[in-house]
């Protein structure tokens, strides 16, 4: 056992103590009433990076502040390692659904309950446990690493591009190594090869100025709670394909490599359907639920609003209708063209009387990797090292809307390790953290550099 | 002018100051919290009706309480009307369009602005009031009269058709007499001719056990509220019509007679879609505004919630999603048997891996009355006297579901008349009731017992 990993180990408790200080903060990007309690978990992490011994500090940007770290004593012709994480999590509703609540962590059956334990603060935290595990004990490291935290990216990142560039210098590296992930099976540790794009909108039917008796009005006024509805159907043929016009003109199919991959890992759709508790019948029809998720597009309503939602039988012809409704997009798909296309559907679908509008409230592109190379190499052998055998090669249906932009500024190339498990509840109640990942994966993040080193 | 009509008018400002304090009374009927408002209504009904001449009474039901009231001093071989009216109102969410607050009556521009002023505290209390006006004055009525006021009608009446049954002999009439709808238009009184029917249901879908980030599960598993939109989108025809197999099969097309008095009407559909604030474009096509909302079926939804609502966005594949769906009926359809009809939909297009369900909140059969006779005739005239002119036969596209019970179990007809006017906000926010409706609507009911002695 190397001197960090020992460490690692003698601290546990502490960084247990620690973790569990920066997920009671509950850092919600998307409202503004947290705002402070972002601000403060801003804080927390450059506090954070610099008891691990990184010059820190929190910077501005014109939304929440984001957080960099540097250690350049490795020198400049040695490689440089940026890390990528996020501190900012969810919306923690619907509350009720909780069973212990989501800023109070608890572990229960070997996992760590609360908020952001898996997405993202969990994960960000292991690599300032690793780089302050090989600072603490050796004084130094192989690479020079520069921490990027930011927190945004629950809400889109969309003040971290304009911040990347403005900072290229200071942030240029070789390597982008991120955790935001999960690994495809317990005691199976996973690297990823791509990422698919995501394109969220608000749309918002409206038609009569004010709600209506149903009774008095229902039939002769248009209706646009039954127009949205319709309108939402109409995104989907009757094989679950998405039915916008040109929508899978950019659709890049998957190689025969690729797709044989996913064939040879080891997924148990029952089990899967316990997991989630019911069959793995959405999508496109022809393709298997692993191709569906990492290697085909999809259109998810994620909320909708409309009239009375109370008790009992109001008898409203409601004078609007919300749905939110988020694509997740694959290479070459574009955020972009997406929302061209969805505007032109929906000035094709509308019907008579009923007035569609199109907010757009997130973007990102998709993200393929080349899995290859001395850096794939390198975290191969760490994740072997910690879980005791090789990782298998993964796609993920969420978008991590940085990955292609840090790539594309900085000129480098990423490397996304993740160790949350399935079922971690990743934007839902109950999200948890393995204890054993936390553990094996700040492991795996020490050995990471002795890799890079040796590579 | 009449004795009756000098007492109305003289007391007329002490009139107004006890319609504010029913007004007052927060008596909505689909929220147990409103319990004791409602209650309180009913005992407040009461003590009008005993200060008019009657003796009254609360009586319980399993849900909220009838008040009745008895006249029985025209003897026992004179005619019995009985007065028909409900205390309970709408909730009056969405509270924040309201300009003055729902249960704090206002006047302005000839206006009594608060939740019941039209439907149906203030046609109630018109009732009343003429009755105190004859018995003040005459000590007598040409009739006997009852007074049945029960406070579940906006929440479908569940326990009146059984207490009807149960007092049937106490509430034996010859005319049931209802004022709980409109007039065509400013200044044209009107008689109905026909109510819609309701059924009114929730449907629930449901999906995975818990809420699911939308980009790891999206296009592997089903999604609830994509399919219950897809549903909901799936209950009209590309023309409006509703598209549950069978749906019509029992619709009667209306007479010749009807429909030309019904293009007869001074329509402008100009005014109404200023008034509405989007073109009638709803339902069928082939029909006129007015004759979808009188003698043809409609369906709306009057509420749609699931998954993330809030503000920005929030990436959830949800568990489940509700929609709030009402169909309006005309003759001989029955909710019973839409009730059934939607249930074989329903199992016809529901997608795997999604669950429905169906609960029925709400149901009334369609009326239609024969309109003539000395009722008719009776009415006619004491609305001219009030407004001048002789009233125009109207459909009313909404509910009131006791009426077919009401005759059917007392063996009586019905005469419906009412003053609120169009565009008065039933069951939206900033419900009204005209003051020149209300003087009027006093004067017509004391000259209607004029008549029908005189008939």
């Amino acid at each position: 056992m190397s001197r960090p990993v020992e460490f690692a180990h003698r601290e546990r408790a502490r960084f247990y103590e620690e973790l569990w200080a920066f997920l009671r903060i509950p850092s919600v990007s998307a409202k503004s009433e947290h705002d402070g309690d972002t601000a403060r978990a801003a804080r927390w992490v450059r506090r954070q990076l610099a008891g691990a011994g990184l010059d820190a500090e929190v910077l501005p940007t014109p939304g929440h502040p984001v957080v960099v770290g540097e250690w350049r004593g490795a020198g400049p012709d040695a490689p440089t390692v940026l890390v990528y994480g996020h501190y900012d999590v969810q919306p923690p509703e619907p509350l009720e659904l909780w069973d212990t609540p989501p800023f109070e962590p608890r572990i229960r059956d070997g996992r760590i309950y609360a908020r952001g334990s898996a997405d993202d603060k969990g994960q960000l935290f292991l690599h300032i446990k690793a780089l302050e595990a090989h600072l603490a004990t050796r004084g130094r490291l192989p690479v020079n690493v520069v921490v990027l935290a930011e927190g945004e990216e629950e809400v889109g990142s969309p003040n971290l591009v304009p911040f990347v560039k403005e900072h290229r210098e200071r942030l240029a590296a070789d390597t982008v190594v991120i955790s935001d992930s999960a690994m495809f099976a317990p005691g199976l540790p996973s690297l990823l090869f791509s990422l698919r794009g995501l394109a969220y909108f608000e749309i918002h039917a409206s038609g009569p100025r004010s709600d209506l008796h149903s009774g008095a009005y229902g039939g002769a006024v248009p209706n646009p709670a039954n127009a949205l509805a319709r309108v939402i159907g109409s995104l989907h043929d009757e094989t679950g394909r998405i039915a916008i016009a040109g929508f899978y003109d950019d659709v890049v199919t998957p190689s025969r490599e690729t797709l044989a991959g996913i064939r040879g890992l080891p997924f148990d759709a029952e089990a899967y359907a316990r997991e989630v508790g019911t069959v793995p019948a959405g999508g496109e029809s022809g393709y298997s639920a692993l191709e569906r998720l990492w290697t085909r597009p999809s259109c998810d309503v994620n909320g909708l609003l409309s009239g009375y939602t109370g008790e009992g039988a109001k008898t409203v012809l409601p004078a609007g209708a919300m749905a939110k409704v988020s694509f997740r997009l694959v290479p070459n798909q574009s955020p972009e063209r997406v929302k061209i296309l969805l505007e032109e559907h929906l000035a094709k679908v509308a019907p008579a009387g009923v007035g569609f509008s199109l907010v757009e409230l997130h973007g990102g592109r998709p993200w393929l990797a080349t899995p290859e190379g001395p850096l794939f190499e390198a975290a191969s052998r760490a994740l072997e090292r910690s879980f005791g055998s090789r990782p298998v090669l993964t796609g993920e249906g969420g978008t991590i809307p940085i990955v292609v932009e840090l790539e594309e500024i900085l000129g480098a190339n990423s490397l996304l390790l993740g160790f949350a498990l399935p079922g971690a509840n990743m934007h839902a109640p109950n999200e948890w953290f393995a204890t054993e990942c936390f553990e094996k994966g700040i492991d795996t993040l020490i050995h990471l550099y002795d890799e890079l080193a040796a590579s």
